[in-house]
């Protein structure tokens, strides 16, 4: 029996959860943080035990109330780059990056404090969504940040649509009863993804929660969650 | 005196070298590969040592034979978040990003071996464009990838108008002979960038060269390399 309320205060007390997405699609485990907990030594952990791409993911809602495009679609209306927007991963999904940005008030964007400022900005603001407040949120959202930068938004389409870590994090947030505000990146080990077994005993070891994706897919579907 | 020649064969032979912008600018030093030599060691080499954004850099011409957009022109058209992209960072120069690509033949993008070929395959158009094919590297580009993807594309506006990592790794080319065709990162100390003094103990400590940004300014002045 998994105990959502322990990943929940897992979460909220800062520290990582592992997610595995599937054996069918990228096969890969990220290392998750509640971005509402992020400071710089957060951001060089996930450097170095982690070692993928930071991301600050948030859910459908975020997306709407802010009118981001996904970045897929900039791409496909520049005649000259079109062609590289039709494509698909070799798993399958489209990919759920919007925009890279940087807070105004960062230095170049890029060191671990730069980047956890980022993040912390927009997990203000996805508390604002959340809770109701769009306009302010969206005023704070146009004033705070500049772009291209080096922090990327990625947001749901929903499990329905898409079972990626995007999709599942957002939907592990929901029914943990928090704010789709997160932090991931991908496990890596020289070369490749970290394997599965190598991820469930960094978990063990370092006495942090393994989460099937299949498992949030279940309990998100049960609670019908699967659209945000 | 600086030996042209002992940094061109190091960077042939697929060492590293270190480039500081300077202190009036981002104050960061960048670790340098020639992205022809690329494969999964060095791209895990980059993360270990170096810690930031992996990039692929070319020059103008590269740019313009394949009629990349720079990111924030695709954003300035988009109303929604066009405030996003009227402002700078705080350093003052523009972005230098064009777009965040993935080759077709990779398996999410993001492992080490997935970033070493989409690479070593920007390499291989780079190459192209500067021996003047520029059709079939156009022709390359626009089959061989999709975007977004995780290897970012950074591409210089000549020393003249910005003095970036993009934009001195493009003159260190030249000065050298090689194609424009490098891998940068940042080096990252946890929390901040790793200061100068470090980044020059991290040169010395491995037999690495340590270039200072203001050394091939001057050198790209006295060719001509101003604007490439």
């Amino acid at each position: 029996m998994i105990s959502w309320l322990d990943i929940r205060n897992a979460l909220l007390s800062g520290k990582p959860v592992l997610i595995f997405d599937s054996i069918e699609r990228e096969a890969e485990t990220d290392m998750v943080f509640y971005a509402g907990t992020i400071d710089y030594k957060k951001i060089a952990y996930l450097r170095k035990y982690a070692g993928g791409q930071i991301c600050f993911v948030s859910g459908r809602l975020f997306r709407e109330a802010l009118d981001l495009p996904f970045l897929q679609d900039l791409i496909i209306k520049h005649p000259s780059i079109r062609e590289l927007a039709t494509r698909k991963p070799r798993y399958g999904d489209p990919p759920a990056f919007n925009i890279w940005l940087n807070h105004v008030a960062t230095k170049t964007g890029i060191s671990d404090s730069d980047k956890a400022l980022t993040i912390k900005a927009l997990s203000e603001i996805a508390a604002l969504i959340y809770k109701g407040y769009m306009e302010e949120a969206r005023d704070r959202f146009l004033k705070e940040f500049y772009a291209p930068g080096h922090v990327p938004i990625l947001t749901s389409r929903g499990l329905a649509n898409r079972r990626g870590h995007t999709e599942l994090s957002v939907a592990l947030s929901l029914i943990t009863g928090l704010t789709p505000s997160i932090v991931i990146a991908e496990m890596l080990d020289e070369g490749q993804s970290l394997p599965y077994e190598d991820a469930k005993r960094f978990a063990i070891r370092n006495g942090l929660f393994f989460i099937d994706g299949v498992d949030i897919v279940a309990e998100a579907e049960k609670r019908g969650y699967l659209n945000d």
